[in-house]
C-alpha cells in the first residue's frame, strides 16, 4: 500500500493554468531568496552547543503542539505518544519504546490530511531525508530508521541544517530573565550564522501569574535595580531591553491575553504596580497593568529603537486538566474574540503617528482583518500588520488574510511572513508554503487585472524578503 | 416563456474543467451512497400512517420556513399564502383557493434566486415530479396538476419514497413529553425502514417556556417521579431518554439561545430548581439553569452513551408580532453572535479528555468557526463538528464551513452532512447539493496538491456516508 | 520606466476563460446602463456654479480621505501634501508646491497596489483624461499638467462631465440645518441634470456633538418651530424633511455609532429630550436618544414616504489629535463590532412588517453578513441591505457581500449599488467595478448551474440599474 510522497513543483498555486503559469513564473523568482526568520521559537542551545538531535520522536512529535492537539482529539493519550503527566501518582503507563511511538504516530497520520501540519510534514520528510513514499503504517519503520539514521550524521547537525537551509536571519525568543548564555557562547563562537534574540517579558508584567512577584524581584537581581519600586522596576525593563540588544536583539515580543493597553498618569501607575506587587490586586487591576505594561513597553521602544510586537488573544491552558498534568504548549490553548480598535487607543493617541516607533499586530480573531486590522494598519503610521498567526499559518487561511487585508491595508503596512515555530526542521517548508500562497494570490490580482505582472514580482521579491528585513530592522 | 428545467450532471462542481472533472470522479462514487439522516424534524407519522400527501401547497409551500421566510421579505403576507393567524377578530381575509396560491407562488419563485430553496426545490420538481420546465407564472398550472396528480398515487406515499430516496436510516425529532406512538407504531409494523427519534428535552429545561412548569410535572408522570424535587426531576430525565432509546434513538439535541454551560455543585444545583420550578427565578437564574442542564445532560450521556447534540445560538421568534399572529417556525428566528470557547469550559473541565463522550457543536455565527470551533474541536477528544447549519446549509457556506474549518479540525473531527428538515422530499437534494460542495472542496485540494487523490477519494465517502454513522452511532 | 496604463476590457471578470465569458457577456448588457448614484457626497455647488476644477491636487489628492489615511500610514504627513493645521502655532512646514506635492503623490503610489483607490484613480486616468502611461515619480510631470490643461477646458465642467458619465440621477448628501441654496439654485438653472439632496439630520439628533444644542435651536429658526420642546422638536423635524422633499429629496441617511434603537413612551422620550437639551444627560443618555431618534425618523417615513439609510458603526475621529488638528473625513475613522438583531428590535417591534416603509442597512463589520443582516433582509419586509460601504467598497470585499448575504437574503432585498463618494471624477470608474463584480459573481453562479444565464441576465441589469431606482424611489 505504499504510495508516492511527491512535492509537486506547483502545489499550492492556483489551479486554473493561466493563473497557475502567473503565479510559478512569480515563484520561481522567490523560491531560493534567503529565509529571514524575524520571529521563532527555536531553541538556541541547538546552534551553541551543534549536538545532534536525539531521534524522530523526539524531534519532531513530542515538541509540535499542532500534532499533539490533533492527536489528543481523535483519542491518542499523551501516555501512548510517550509523554509522562507530572501528576505520577495516577498517571496511566508511559510508552518507552519510540519505534511503537512512531508506529502510533504514523496510524494517525491520515487525520492530518488537509492540516498544514500534514503539508509541512511531507515537504519535511521530502526534502531534509529524502523520503519517496507517503508516511503509513507500513511505511513506519522505514521512517523511523531512515530519519534516525540521518540525525546521526553531521550533515544534521543544527548548524549544517541552518546553513543548508539558506537561513540568513533566525531570531529566538528568550524571557526577560533569561541569561542568554547560549546566544552570548554563540555570539563568541565564530559560526558565520546569525542567530538573535527578542526580549519577551510576560513573565515580568502579568500579576496573574503566580511567579509574577518572584520574577520581579529576580528583575532586579538581574539589572541591578530595585524593582520594588515602580521607577526601578521600568529601569531594570530598560536595562533588560539593553541587555537583549547586546545579543542582537532588534524587537520585543508581548503575548497578551487580550490588545488592550492603558495610559495611566505616573502616580497611578505607580499605585497599581504597588498593588499587584504586593497581592493586593483589586478585580481588573492584572489587566489594566498588562495594558499600561504596553504603553510602557512602547514608550522604551521609542527610546531604544526596539521593533514591538503583540500576539493578543489566546487564552492559554484552557484546558486546565492537561495544563496541570502536563504542563504548556500541548495544544490546549485557543483562540478568542479580539478587540483591536478600542483596546489599542490609549497607546495610539499617544504614540500612534510617531514614524520612529513599529507595532507589529498579531490575532487569531480573523474577524478583525477587515473590520480593524486593516483599517488601522492603512492609517496609524506606527501600525503594521503581522503574518496568519498559529492557527491561521494555512493556505486557506493566509488567502483570507490577504484578500480581507490587502484592499484597506496594501502590502506595505504588512511585514512578511514569520514561521513563528520550535520545529525547526520545517522552517523551510513554512516558508516555501507562505512564499506560494502570497505568489497565488498575486497571481490572481495579475489575472484580474488588478496589479500588472512587473508590479507584482516586485511585491513578491517584497513580501518574501524584504518587507521582513526592514519592519524588523535587520 | 417556458424554460427547461434542467439539474446539469456536474451543478455545483467547480468551474474549472480540471478541478471539475477531479469533482467529477469523487462525486461519482458517493453520489449513490445510502442517505444516512441521523438529524431531523420530519414527522413520524407519515410513515406510520403511511397515507397519502394532500396537495402541492400544503406540502412543499406551508411547512417551509425558508420559503415563508423570503416570500414576507418581498411583501407577501402570510394571509395571502393561505396560512389564518391565531387572532381571528382582526384578520385580514385568509386565501383559500390553493391553486391560487400556488400561482402567487410562482409568481414570486425568482426571488429565491440564487438561495438554497431554489437549488432544492428544482431538484424536488426535477428528480421528484419529473417536471422539466421552470416554474414561473406561466408553468404554474402545470405544475400544480403535475404534482397534485403524482401526489394521489402509491408511488409517492410515504415508505415507497422512503426506498426511493435509498434512506438507509432517518432520525426524527421529539420533544421529552412525547409518547412516541408513532414509533412505536411503526416498530411494530414489520415495515423495514429505520425511523428512529431524537431526544430533545428543551421543553422541560428551559425555565423561559411560559409551559415549563407543567411540562416539568408532566415529566414526572410520563417518569414516574416526583419531579418536584432536583433528584426526581435528573430520574425522569434519565428514565426518558431510555424510553427513547427503546424506539432507536441514539442522539440528544438541544437547542439554546446560548452555549452557556455550567458546572454548580449539587447543592446549588438543587436550590436553583427549587426557585425555577416555584416561579421564584431570579434575574439570569433561566440562563443559569439552562447552563446546567447541558452539563446534566453531558453527565447523562456518558451514563448512557447517547450522542449529544447542541444547537446554539438562535433567537427565536424576534418578530414577535409574528410570532403571536402565526406561532413558531415562520420565518421570525435569526443567529446570534455566540461565543463557545468561555462558554463550554465548565462542562468540558469535567467531560473534555471523555473519550466515551461525543458533544456535536452546531453554530450560526461563522465567525466562529476558525476562531473557537475548529480549533476546539482539534483538540478536545469528546468535540466534533456538526455541518452548517440552517442559513448556512447553502453551497457558498458549507465551502466556508469546511475552509475555515479543516485546516485548523481536519475532517475527522466533523460528522458528515445533515438535512436537518422537516420538508422529507427535499432529502435527497439536500444530500446530493452537501455531497457535490464537499467533492469540489476535496477537488480544490487535489488539483492544488494538498491532497492525493486517493485520498480525497476515502474522505469523500467518509463525509457522504461513513462519518455520520459512526459519530452518531448508527 | 514608464509603463502603459491599460485597463483591460476583462478586468476584474473571472480568471477561468470560460466563467469569465459569461461574465463579459452579462457585462456587455450593462456596461453602457445610465448611472444612477442613489447616496453620495458631491457637493451641489459644483452643478449650480458650474466653475471649472482648480487642478489635480487640490481635485483628486486633498478631498479623498483613502488616499490621506494610506500615505499617512507610511509616514507621509499632510503638511507635506500642503494640507495646513488648525493649530499653526506649533505645525510644521506646509507644502505650497502643487507639482512638488503631486510628485510626492507619485512616489507613493505604488503604496496603493491592490487597493480599491488605485483601480480607481486608474481609471479616472485613462478614462477621463485619457493618460497612457502609469503614474510613477518619472511620469508625475506629465499628469500634473495634462490633468491641469484638461481641467481649464469647457469639457471639464462639471456639467459637461456630469452628463459625459452617463449619470441619470445623483443624490448628494445634507445636513438638517442646510438651506439647499445651490439645490435651490441648480432646479431653477433649467439645466436638465437630476441632482438632489438627501436629509441627514445627525447633527440636530445626536447629543454627544458639542453643537447639538445650537444646533436644535437653529433647527427651530429655520423651520419656525419651538424646538424647546419635544412636540416642536419633532415638528421641526417633519418640517426640514419636507423642505427636501421640495428640493428632489427621496430618502433620509443616519451616520449613528451603532444600530440601536429605541421605542420608549412619548412621557419617557420628552424627559430624555429635555434632559439632553438642557445638557443635563445622564450616562447612557446619548445613545438611548440618538437610538429614540431613529425610531421617530422611521415613523416619519412611515408618514412621508422618505427612504431611510442606516450606516452604523464607524468609530469617527478616533485618531483624536489628527481631528484636533485637521478636522474630519482625513483617514481617521474605523469599524466598529456592530450589532444588528438586538439593536433593531424596538425599531422593528412597531414597523418591521410595514410594506410602505424601507430602511436600508449598511454595516462596516462584515461578520453581520451571514450572520445577522442577510437573515433579517431575507424576513422583515422593511429591510433591504445597501452595497459594502467605504473600506468594503473594492472587489474582494464585494465579492464576499454576495457570497455571504445572497444566499439568505436573495438579490431582491439588495438595493444596487451606491459609490458614496465625494470624489465626483471617480464615479463611473466605481459603477464599472461594482457592475463587473457583480457580473463575476453572477457568472460564478451560472458556471456553477446555481443559476441560468437568462436569469442571472436579468438579475445584472437589476443590480446595475432598476433595484437603485426602485428601491430610493427614483
Amino acid at each position: 500500500m505504499s504510495r508516492p510522497l511527491h512535492l509537486d513543483p506547483q502545489r499550492f498555486l492556483p489551479a486554473d493554468p493561466q493563473v497557475r503559469s502567473i503565479a510559478a513564473r512569480l515563484f520561481g523568482a522567490v523560491e531560493a531568496l534567503p529565509i529571514v526568520s524575524p520571529h521563532g521559537h527555536t531553541d538556541p542551545r541547538w546552534f551553541s552547543g551543534n549536538e545532534p538531535f536525539d531521534d524522530a520522536v523526539s524531534l519532531l512529535l513530542w515538541p509540535d503542539h499542532y500534532l499533539l492537539r490533533m492527536l489528543m482529539s481523535q483519542g491518542v493519550t499523551l501516555e501512548s505518544l510517550g509523554l509522562p503527566p507530572a501528576d505520577a501518582p495516577d498517571a496511566a503507563p508511559v510508552a518507552t519504546d519510540r519505534r511503537a511511538i512512531w508506529r502510533l504516530f504514523a496510524e494517525h497520520y491520515r487525520v492530518f490530511r488537509a492540516t498544514p501540519s500534514r503539508l509541512w510534514l511531507d515537504h519535511v520528510f521530502a526534502t531534509v531525508f529524502g523520503l519517496e513514499v507517503r508516511l503509513t503504517p507500513e511505511t513506519a519503520d522505514h521512517y523511523f530508521d531512515t530519519i534516525n539514521a540521518a540525525l546521526a550524521t553531521r550533515e544534521y547537525l543544527p548548524r549544517a541544517l541552518y546553513e543548508r537551509f539558506g537561513i540568513e536571519v533566525l531570531a529566538t525568543t528568550e524571557g526577560a530573565l533569561d541569561t542568554l548564555e547560549h546566544h552570548t557562547a554563540l555570539a563568541k563562537s565564530g559560526w558565520k550564522g546569525r542567530i538573535i534574540t527578542t526580549f519577551r517579558p510576560d513573565d515580568v508584567v502579568d500579576p496573574d501569574r503566580a511567579d509574577f512577584v518572584a520574577n520581579v524581584l529576580r528583575l532586579g537581581e538581574l539589572a541591578h535595580e530595585d524593582t520594588s519600586s515602580w521607577r526601578g522596576y521600568l529601569a531594570a525593563l530598560a536595562n533588560r531591553r539593553a541587555f537583549f540588544r547586546t545579543l542582537g536583539a532588534t524587537a520585543t515580543d508581548h503575548g497578551h491575553p487580550t490588545a488592550r493597553t492603558a495610559d495611566l498618569s505616573p502616580h497611578k501607575a505607580q499605585a497599581l504596580f504597588e498593588r499587584v506587587l504586593a497581592a493586593k490586586q483589586q478585580p481588573g487591576d492584572a489587566e489594566v497593568f498588562r495594558a499600561q505594561m504596553l504603553t510602557e513597553m512602547a514608550q522604551m521602544s521609542c527610546d531604544d529603537g526596539m521593533v514591538m510586537q503583540l500576539h493578543a488573544g489566546a487564552w492559554r491552558n484552557h484546558n486546565e486538566i492537561l495544563f496541570n498534568r502536563f504542563g504548556r504548549d500541548r495544544g490546549g490553548d485557543f483562540p478568542t474574540r479580539t478587540d483591536f480598535t478600542a483596546a489599542l487607543k490609549p497607546l495610539l493617541d499617544r504614540f500612534g503617528s510617531r514614524r520612529d516607533f513599529l507595532l507589529i499586530l498579531f490575532t487569531l480573531d480573523e474577524s478583525t482583518y477587515s473590520r480593524e486590522l486593516a483599517p488601522l494598519a492603512g492609517h496609524y503610521p506606527c501600525l503594521k500588520l503581522g503574518p496568519p498567526w498559529w492557527f491561521h499559518d494555512a493556505p486557506e487561511a493566509m488567502l483570507r488574510f490577504r484578500r480581507q487585508s490587502t484592499e484597506s491595508a496594501g502590502f506595505y503596512n504588512t511585514v512578511g511572513f514569520n514561521d513563528d515555530t520550535r520545529a525547526f526542521f520545517s522552517i523551510p517548508a513554512r516558508h516555501d508554503l507562505a512564499r506560494r500562497i502570497d505568489c497565488a494570490y498575486l497571481a490572481e490580482l495579475v489575472a484580474t487585472h488588478r496589479l500588472d505582472e512587473d508590479e507584482a514580482a516586485e511585491v513578491a521579491v517584497e513580501l518574501a524578503y524584504r518587507l521582513a528585513k526592514s519592519a524588523y530592522r535587520l
